[in-house]
């Protein structure tokens, strides 16, 4: 997407990142070969993450190149090639498939459901969610089972599928999200430290869960689940054809 | 609450402010007699807002004076005199009268319950809730009735309150609260236009709903609405003893 920034002299293209670090995406640019009169730069608003590249209007010709290649380097981190948020993206991928969407959160405590619900039109896919901050809450709103939660925890696996699982069947829509991990700062074990995270999703293919660890404090954790999670979405959308 | 800001030779006085506009504040202070080596200063961060009062170190004695003067025109205004967020006081307030809270969202998505779990300890007091975006939501997760929300609309006193206390009678929570509105940018009529919220405490003294208006755009819509619910709810709080 051609951008022309402050001047006329110059033109940028900007490409929103996720799933990677900041200096794993420095390690991963810098196999590119910048030739005089381009600039890549990254911007960072915790989570996100914005790649800017500059060229001057002169050597616009150079910038297809440049853009194959950190296509080709960056694949599927690359989320939108335009201003837009990770949540506006999903949003737009569900409406595409036709799909409908409800959360069933723990740790992020409806941060996730409120970065669907801060894009407008967001009703269109999301039916809504629960969040389920105690044991009780899981049982009573997505019939999590009491041994599950005893044998295993409220932050494993078992719990996270059940949570996925229970939120679709309950209200029908097409896909189940599900996240419960320690956001800290207490509650944390050897087993499981503060950042442990299982995110779950539950659709019509099967369901799936995979345990994250994210670094930092309570707030830090929050935001990296709910972008964790919104990401493995979107990747999973992404494998699904649209709806014709 | 004495705090020392830059260098030795002045003090400053936190107060943290609701419930009321820049301007509103701005009229309400103009009626306080500032002596040399004073200064008010009001900061906001929307929808929370700062004032702080500075001070001449030589001239310390005066704040006291001061102090209850502001105290005596902004009374229940002011939920803190210190760095904190109104979350936090909620939540103190809470654990000290020993209730729980559960919470039954609508357009404010999740947001409401993102702002009390982003508290350490939050565990303690809240049960968790529900995001029912949609009217089938609204009907699974807290009973609200098919013919409320087809006589009254799911933006109404009535949807309100059976949002509240269906969220309450399910959870067992001491205190259920609800909030159901239109954040816009569609959505709204004549009779119930963008910004038209409906708020809802049921507890064991009864329920109440309120209707609010707020201004401006989606995302201060709901950020209004979350301020507003949690300084009503802190309110009611107040109103009641702490737990002996």
């Amino acid at each position: 997407m051609n951008r022309f920034a402050r001047g006329e002299r110059v033109s940028s293209w900007v490409f929103k990142i996720c799933g990677l670090s900041e200096p794993e995406l420095g390690i991963l640019l810098s196999s590119i070969d910048l030739k005089h009169g381009t600039k890549l730069s990254i911007s960072s608003r915790f989570p996100d993450m914005t790649l800017r590249l500059t060229v001057d209007e002169d050597d616009s010709g150079k910038t297809a190149d440049l853009r194959a290649q950190i296509r080709a380097i960056l694949g599927s981190h690359v989320y939108a090639e335009s201003d837009r948020m990770l949540e506006e993206v999903v949003g737009e991928l569900l409406l595409a498939r036709q799909l409908t969407l409800a959360l069933a959160e723990s740790c992020t405590g409806g941060y996730i459901s409120h970065r669907i619900t801060r894009v407008a039109g967001s009703s269109a896919y999301y039916y809504g969610g629960a969040v389920t901050y105690s044991n009780e809450a899981k049982t009573l709103f997505l019939g999590v089972k009491t041994e599950t939660l005893e044998r295993h925890g409220a932050v494993s696996r078992e719990t996270a599928l059940e949570m996925s699982d229970g939120i679709r069947e309950r209200t029908g829509a097409s896909i189940g999200l599900s996240v419960t991990g320690v956001a800290g700062p207490s509650g944390g074990s050897a087993e499981k430290p503060v950042g442990t995270v299982w995110i779950s999703i539950a659709q019509d293919s099967g369901h799936e869960a995979r345990r994250f660890h994210f670094g930092g404090e309570r707030e830090q954790i929050i935001l990296s689940t709910s972008q964790a999670a919104l990401d493995w979405l979107r990747l999973s959308l992404l494998q699904q054809n649209a709806a014709v």
